[in-house]
Parts: structure tokens; C-alpha cells; sequence
């Protein structure tokens, strides 16, 4: 069921009439110009790949899967020939530094290009979409030499990066690992341990890969605090840069997993393979996390593209289906009605759309941020960038992979027994979306960074730059008709994180106890300020006689938003009154099985 | 990871400490007497077999699947075996009458070894599950004369039974169904037409397959009031109810599913294969829902059944798996804890034990109430039990089909990346679980049958059995903590749907718009209702001085309660809100793609 369409039209709203892309893009040039006609070609053409060469490839990714021989990992068909596709088209030189063989135009852009190829194949776009992450870490962390010798290959997409964390008795409590790095006469260190869950760990599309590894120096303190960084390539590269002989890397196996099939998930095992030191002794977690965090966005942008993959469907399968009689009758002459007649179906696909549409938002939001980071010349505009982006990557990554779930759940539900067949392709879309709550940080962990290291610790003035610009919004925007809810979601906010805070210098464990719950929270509060936000921008647009075209899409947010604000939000006072519940209601389990 | 063990002391708790099934029993007898010795024997058996044979093969269903030859499914390995030795030990018989081969005992009895099987093999259960609703269909509707030549052999379990509704283009809109009767000479009908999703449909289990089919006959009006219902073989019968020639039916495909693949799910064909009509012309869908009605049970029955078996397997997995130092320490030497000690953790746990003991306890009462409508010599006590399962039947099978894939969800994030990878097992109960809000009737179509059907259709009275036994509970328990909160739910369900019955005499589609709200609302009040049931009994069980072993099991149960009424009941305010806004938050969409 391919039919995936680029969702343009609702990009270019966030992009140009939302968000003000264009005058964001004139304030700043890495490189090339990111002018309104060069942005919209491009994207264009990445939505064209998308549907032509990407999304045919989902279904077949999924049935078929990767295989692996004696160490060897083989990609499904077709997915060598498209990522051959994609580099030989440059697209992943998009966003980076012209001094290093890139395009120089904005990361939001090449961030954008890829949340449509995520939509079309999320497992097939793991493979550049990590590589993405790696180089920014080599280019953060990394000395010039192994720069020099490590980035010009991964920019153009010869060979693809991966982030080595997991070991097996150690997911979420990294202090855990057990991976060794001896430091050997040469400078470099000998790296020996087992590595688990490693997305495009080994796979046949590049000449290279290159590992960034947690490892422990020998002399190294126990725990968090004694985790070391390192680049290990799966071939040692000469000096010239070119791969040379193998390095001491193997794949041990793959994992059989619930979907991403098209996405080799390796067990990794080093074995005295030569790795390069690029974090301070001891200090790699904090280098790593240019990494993660780079990696919890991609992870949103997962989910709102899971989201929108299986509206598309869902929206087609609901105009077409016919059941019942409406009590409008769309078919008068005929036995029944589309299926979306029936206002249930309608609340269905309302809250796909709320959590797809309301999540590109959120995304948009925080990719122009950090384009703020990176690129302005303002050391406040980047300060309060960096804050906010610390604050929000947990908000965007966490509640949006948990409601995507839902959100892809309802493209189930609304074709019925046929979604839960697998031709029909709506199935996958869940299982595929179902780990987004898990890598990268599982919900618990998000809700724990959001609560705890980001907001209690800073005694709330982490929470300050995002409530700034949701009071801004009210005090700009006093026609609009959810300033009242926004100001009350606000205090309710402030409200419940003071009460945490004080129960929780009492007993530590109430602050785990409401993360989750605070997460949601958080997030539906969010989504709630980008929806009032899009309402307010649909409803001026609406006043200046757009297209027919227009003023349905126009109609259609209003539409959404009211639907957000009335159905959805109120799902925080169900959140609130668990949280204030406390600790106390989670005691421990004392019972045998 | 099969390590199902029967939750006998919960199954016990409900039947002998909160529902008196022993009293319940002596009250009326069929045949066999089922004394609290026979009882204990024949589930302690029904968990032997479950452990030892049935969950072994649970993961083995999943990885293999039926596969279809020339016309032909082959089970999974072992499914054969497994149900030679459950019909050799009578299984099947168990609650059948004495004068058919039965052993008499009570129908709620069967349900609870029911019960039983499907946690450990949700796809294996479903072949003698649906034989069940057979029988009943047949034994209410049939002629002695039909009853003689197939009763038998079914009870015995040597014969199948299907039920076949859907047509590929109608599933919860029967009244466009198209399969035809033709009348014969000899009394018989030639069938001719498609199904589709029939479960169960062929299979290499059993000599013959019954299948319970919807047709039309010539003069049949349009819609659904022109529906028959038929007996069709898959190998005709002869006069001395043995196996003869090959009927015009057969199986055309199965499907490629998300889950439960150890049972297949068949095209059958029908060919101008010889039935029997069984209904009173064009009043077929009245009796099929006596197939419907039990198969909607057995839907609530298997949604508990996947909450069980995640929970069991989460919470093993939670005692052993160490990451992170809890506050208060495990294991004060090692460099981490259990992850049970995380508040996050425990209330993922206790989100599934609350789903699925409250789900235990909801479908045991219902079970007694079907024992009641079937074997009472009082027809008020007849007429009440009625009322109160054609009421709750929507409730258990849409609510808990719901909370379900939340709680299967959890179980997959107990388990981290590990949750994701199927050797695990704790995908498959997610992907299984995913089938129970779609077949046997839709979230949506419970809903629809709760709200508009039973309640506004007669005024409220609908409720008031179920209303007046939850007032009852409240009267009898002043002590219970949550008799407020109780009364507080009651009148809010009152004051909404009130509120919208007076909307929907204005626009119908308010029933539509507030049936998935009012369905889950119900769901809430019902569950909470029935933890404070089991609340009321331990706290009173625990004054008595009890054993070690079940003084934490009756701590266990208030934990839960408590968690239930903080943490989840308040979900119900959502659902208010969300109703409240009513058919305006959800207009039509009118855009295109």
C-alpha cells in the first residue's frame, strides 16, 4: 500500500508561515544559500526519492529483512541500489561544512529531507540517519588529524557511522559496561568487549563502518564516570584515508526483532580492534551525548513520521471503505457510506493527525533552534537555544514515541481485520513505531532527564526559556481562543512540578515515581502551544481569501486544533491526579511469583 | 521464556473468597456435581496441561505458522498432538450435558480451564474455542434433528465448529453481506459465496469442520433483516452421523496476520455446498449472537489472558534484571538493583496487575452470571443475569481488549531492547494481544452496542441492574475506602449519559461521536468497582490471621486497589471532558488528500 505522498503543503506551513524558515535562513549562511526556491527544490526532490525509490522498498524490508553469514550482514533487496541512489545524489553532504566536501546549507533542511525519507522507510534510513550523528560527534570531539582521516568518506556516505553503547547486562545504567581500551605504543588503544543491539552494527552498503565505541581506559573510576570515547573502524584507513587491512571488529549476530527488519541490529564483538581515543579520559558520556542527543531528535522524527505514514493510509482506507450508513449520507443512492462518516473513525484519525501534524511542529520548532545553536552569531540567542533543546529533546523525543503508538495503533483499528493483515502494511507501521519508545533512551529514562537532572536539578529554571515563549504566545495572541487553557496548563504545570519537587526532597523516589506522568504532561502541554499556535496562524491566513485548496487546509487546522484542546488535553488532569498520588501509591512488590 | 505457571491462588480468590463460587455451585447441578474437590482437581489439571503442553508450543505457533497447500493447512508442530491429548482427556466435554456425552459440570468451570489455556496459548485455544460457541449456537437453534447428526462429535471434539460472518467487503456491516442459500428438494440449501477472516476455518485438528455461516435465501429482504442462518459441513454427514463426501467448501488462502499465527485464518469458499438453515428465515443474525455473545466473553478472556502472561514474565524479568541503585538498596553490594525498586517500573507492573486480576475478577462475575441465565430455576434471577451480560458483554470485551495492548505494551517495556526482540516472547503477546479489539466486533462497534443499543435505546434501564449492584456493594461496605469514589463515579456516568442522551435526540451522531469515550468510562467504573471488591474481602481476610504467603498476597491486592483508584480511575475525568465536547469536536473532513 504504497502511496506515501511527501506532506509538503503542511511543511511548508510550519516552515514559511509558522515558523518563519525563510528570514531564519537569510539570518545566517554557512555556505551555500538556503534561499526559498533552493529549499523548496529540495525538498521536492527529496520527496520524490521518498516515494519512488524508498517507499516501495518499505514492505519489502520488512518481509524480507537482513541476513546474516559468517559475520557478513546482506541489506534487502533494493536498499544497496537506493543508498547508491542517495550519495551519488549528494544528499548526504546536504548540511555539511563545504571545507570538508558539503553543501554548507542548514542541518534543519537536511533534517527535514530526512523526516520524509523516515516516513517512506524509517529501518532503511537508520543506516545514513546514524551516520549523521556520528560525524557530528568526530567533528565535535575528535582531533584534526583523525578528522581528517575519518570525515571526508562518512560526508559523502562511502562509509556509514554507529553508536556503540549497549552491552548486554547493560542498557539504561551505562556505568555498567564492561568494554576495555588498552593503550597501546602507537597512541592509539586496543578495544575488547561485546556490544549489543547496534543499529546498522554490519551491512553491506558501505565500504566502511565506523564504530563510536564506550569503552573503559584501565585506570578508569567505576561507573558513569569512568566511560572513555572512541572511534573504531570496522577496516583500520590509512593515512591517505583509504580502507586498509581488517580491523579487529566482527558481527556476531543479528537480532530477530517485533519490525525495522530492514535494519541490521548487531551483536558487535571487538576484539583488541584498534580505536582512537576523541573524549577526555573518563569524561566520554558527556562527549557521547552529541551523539544521543542528536539521536533523541531523529527518534521524534520517527515517531511524527510513523505518525503521518499510517494517517496517509488510514485517511485513504476511511474515504474509500464503505460500511454503514452516515447519518449524512455521503452515497445516497447506495448501500453505505465511506467509513469516515462516522464520527468515531473521525475521532480516529483526528488524533493521528493532532499527534502527526502537531509533532511536525514540535520538530520544526526545536531543528530551528538548533540551527540557532549552531550557527548564530548571537551568544544569547544561543544560550537560550542550547536551554531550550536541553530542556525539549527528552519532551519531543518521549511523548512522541509513546503516542505514536496509539497514534499508529488507530491506522489498525480503522481498517479493521484487514489492518491487522500483513499486506495491507498498516501492521508494520505500528511494530516499526514501537521502538521508538525503547532506543535511545526508553520513555522512563526521557522522563527522568526531563524531571530530574533537567528541571529539578536547575530548582526549575530550565523549565523558564519554553514557559517564556508560551506566555509570549499568549500576550501576542490574545484573540486567540486557548490563551485561557495555555495560562492554565501553565500554572497547572508550575504547580505540580513545585509539589514534586518539595515531596521529593523528602523521598528521592517521587521523582521517579511522577516521571513518566510529568512527561505527558509536559508533552501534551507542548503540543498544545504549537496547535494554539498553528490555529492562530490558519485563522489570519483564512481572513486573507486563500485558494480553495488553502482555505480547506486552513480549515482543517482549525479543525484539528479544537479537537486537540477538547478531546486530547484533558487527558492532563488524569496525568495530574496520578502524580500527585506520589510514591505512595507505587510501594514496593514484597510477593513472591 | 515459557514459564506460564496458572495464577490458581488469584483464580481461587475470586471464585471462593469474592464471588462464592462453592455456594454458587451447590445451587443447582446439571449432571456431575462441582464440589470444591472436583473444582481444584479439574483446574490444577487444566494447569498442568497449560504449562506442560500448551505455552511450550505458544512460541513455536508464532515462528512457524500455518501453512496452506493445494486447499490444505498444516498446523504448527505439535498443535495436533497437544489437541489429541486435549480431547482424549475429555477437555471439551467438560460442561456439556450428560445425555450428549458431556460430564455435565457447570459452564463457568469450562470457562476458567478456558481461561487457563489461552495465557499459555492464545492461538491454540482459539480451535476448541470457537467449537464452544458452535455447540451453543447449534444446541439453542438447531432441530433435534441437526443436533443428533452434529452435536456429538463436536462435544467429543473430533469435529471443529467456525463462525462465518465476513465478506470482504463487509465485516462490521453485515446487512451488505452477499453469500446466497438457494433452497433444494431434500430440504437442504446450496451455499454459495466468500468469507473471509474465518478463524479456525481449515485446519488438520479434526475430522470435519462445522462451519456457522450467515447467508441469504432468495426472497431474503435487503440488509440486515434478510439474513439466515446455516449449518455447512466441510464433509457432509451421514445419517449415522459419520464423516461422508467432500462438501463444496473450500479454504481459498489464509492470511499473513500480525499475530496469532498458530491459528489460521481462512478464505472459505463456498461452493453450492449442502447446508442447513438453522434460524427462522431472514431472523439469522438474532441467532447467530449466540455465537457472538460467547465469542465476545472469550475475546475479554483472552485480553486478561495476554495481560497474565506479559505480567508473569515482566515481573520475573523485573526481580532478576540489576541496573541502577534504588534508594532504598537490594543488593547494598552490588554496583546496582533489581529494577523492580524503580517507582517507574513497578507502576508499569502494577498498570498490568490491576488490568489483569481486575479483568480476572470482572469476567468471573460475568461467568457466574452466565452460569445463572442458563441453570437458575428463577426466572427473576434468570431475567436479572440476562439484563446485567447484555449490558456488561460490551464492557468486558471493548474495555479489556483496550487496556490490553496497554498493558502488553508495558510488558514489552519492562524488558527494555530485549522487550523488542522476539526470542523474548514479549512482542508476541503485544502482536497476539493487538487482535482482540478488532475481531468479535470492533472497539468502536462495543461502543456503539453499549451506548446506543443497550443504554439510550432503553432510556437508562439498561444500567440500572449493574448500577443497583454497584449501590448494593457501597451499602454493604461503608468501610470500604472507596465507597465515595465509587458513588462519585456512578452519578458521573448518570449525569453523562443523560447529558448525552439529550444531544443525540437533536443529532444521532452523538451517539457515534461518544461511544469509544462512554465505552472505556464504563470499563473504568465497572474495574474500579470490582477492586474495591477485592479490596474489601483481603482487608478483612487479613484481620483473620492468614499464612505468610497469602498475607502478601492480600497486601498485594490494597496495593493494587490503591494504585487502581490514584493512578488509573482518574483517567475517567478525560474521558468526560472529551465526551462532553460531543460531535462538534469532530466535524467532517472535507479536504482531499
Amino acid at each position: 500500500m504504497s502511496q506515501y505522498q511527501a506532506p509538503i503543503r503542511d511543511m511548508k506551513f510550519q516552515m514559511d508561515e509558522v515558523l518563519d524558515f525563510p528570514s531564519h535562513y537569510e539570518s545566517f549562511a554557512q555556505g551555500r544559500e538556503a534561499s526559498p526556491d533552493i529549499v523548496e527544490a529540495i525538498i521536492e526532490s527529496a520527496a520524490a526519492f521518498a516515494q519512488d525509490v524508498l517507499a516501495p522498498l518499505d514492505g519489502v524490508g520488512d518481509d524480507v529483512g537482513c541476513t546474516w553469514k559468517d559475520g557478513e550482514v546482506t541489506t534487502p533487496p533494493g536498499f544497496k541500489d537506493a543508498y547508491n541512489e542517495y550519495i551519488a545524489n549528494g544528499w548526504t553532504t546536504l548540511a555539511m561544512p563545504e571545507a570538508l566536501g558539503g553543501q554548507g546549507l542548514p542541518a534543519s533542511l537536511a533534517g527535514f529531507c530526512m523526516e520524509i525519507c523516515a516516513t517512506a522507510n524509517h529501518a532503511w534510513t537508520m543506516y545514513p540517519g546514524l551516520s549523521m550523528g556520528g560525524i557530528q560527534t568526530i567533528a565535535a570531539h575528535a582531533n584534526d588529524e583523525l578528522k581528517a582521516r575519518f570525515l571526508p568518506k562518512l560526508i559523502a556516505g562511502k562509509w556509514s557511522a554507529t553508536m556503540c553503547l549497549t552491552e548486554a547486562h547493560c542498557g539504561s545504567d551505562l556505568g555498567l559496561l564492561r568494554t576495555k581500551a588498552q593503550p597501546q605504543d602507537d597512541g592509539s588503544y586496543a578495544i575488547s568487549g561485546s556490544k549489543i543491539f547496534i543499529s546498522s552494527g554490519e551491512h553491506d552498503l558501505t565500504d566502511n563502518i565506523v564504530h563510536i565505541v564506550l569503552a573503559r581506559l584501565p585506570d578508569a573510576p567505576e561507573g558513569i564516570k569512568g566511560i572513555s570515547l572512541f572511534i573504531v573502524p570496522k577496516f583500520n584507513v590509512d593515512d591517505a584515508g583509504n580502507v586498509a587491512d581488517r580491523n579487529g571488529v566482527r558481527c556476531g549476530s543479528i537480532e530477530h526483532k517485533m519490525g525495522i527488519h530492514g535494519n541490521a541490529t548487531c551483536v558487535i564483538n571487538f576484539d583488541d580492534a584498534k580505536g582512537y581515543l576523541i573524549s577526555p579520559p573518563h569524561k566520554g558520556m558527556s562527549c557521547m551525548f552529541t551523539f544521543i542527543n542528536e539521536s533523541r531528535m531523529g527518534v521524534a522524527q520517527q515517531a511524527l513520521a510513523q505518525i503521518e505514514a499510517s494517517h496517509q493510509s488510514a485517511l485513504a482506507y476511511a474515504r474509500e471503505r464503505v460500511q454503514f450508513r452516515g447519518t449524512v449520507r455521503e452515497n445516497p443512492e447506495a448501500a453505505a457510506d465511506p467509513i469516515i462518516v462516522h464520527p468515531d473513525v473521525r475521532r480516529m484519525l483526528l488524533t493521528q493527525k493532532a499527534f502527526g501534524e502537531g509533532g511536525r511542529a514540535l520538530s520544526y520548532y526545536l531543528s530551528k533552534q538548533a540551527d540557532i545553536e549552531t550557527y548564530s552569531d548571537s551568544e544569547e540567542a544561543k544560550a537560550n537555544a542550547e536551554q531550550l533543546l536541553s530542556l525539549m529533546t527528552p519532551i519531543a523525543k518521549g511523548f512522541l514515541s509513546e503516542v505514536c503508538m496509539e497514534a499508529t495503533s488507530y491506522g489498525i483499528q480503522v481498517f479493521g481485520g484487514h489492518g491487522y493483515i500483513r499486506e495491507w502494511r498498516q501492521e508494520q507501521h505500528f511494530r516499526d513505531a514501537r521502538i521508538t519508545s525503547i532506543y535511545e533512551g526508553t520513555t522512563g529514562i526521557q522522563g527522568l532527564d526531563l524531571l530530574g537532572r533537567k528541571i529539578l536539578a536547575s530548582r526549575g529554571k530550565a523549565l523558564e526559556p519554553l514557559v517564556k515563549e508560551i506566555m509570549g504566545f499568549c500576550a501576542q495572541n490574545p484573540s486567540s481562543p486557548y490563551v485561557g487553557a495555555l495560562q492554565k496548563q501553565l500554572q497547572g504545570w508550575s504547580d505540580i512540578t513545585t509539589s514534586i519537587g518539595m515531596k521529593a526532597m523528602k523521598n528521592p523516589d517521587e521523582v521517579n515515581a511522577a516521571a513518566y506522568d510529568y512527561l505527558m504532561y509536559s508533552g501534551y502541554t507542548v503540543l498544545a502551544w504549537v496547535w494554539a499556535q498553528s490555529a492562530q496562524v490558519a485563522s489570519q491566513a483564512l481572513e486573507n481569501n486563500p485558494s480553495e485548496a488553502d482555505t480547506i487546509f486552513y480549515k482543517e487546522k482549525l479543525v484539528t486544533a479544537r479537537f486537540y484542546f477538547e478531546r486530547i488535553l484533558p487527558r492532563t488532569l488524569a496525568l495530574k491526579a496520578s502524580m500527585e498520588s506520589g510514591v505512595d501509591s507505587l510501594p514496593e512488590f514484597s510477593a513472591p511469583l
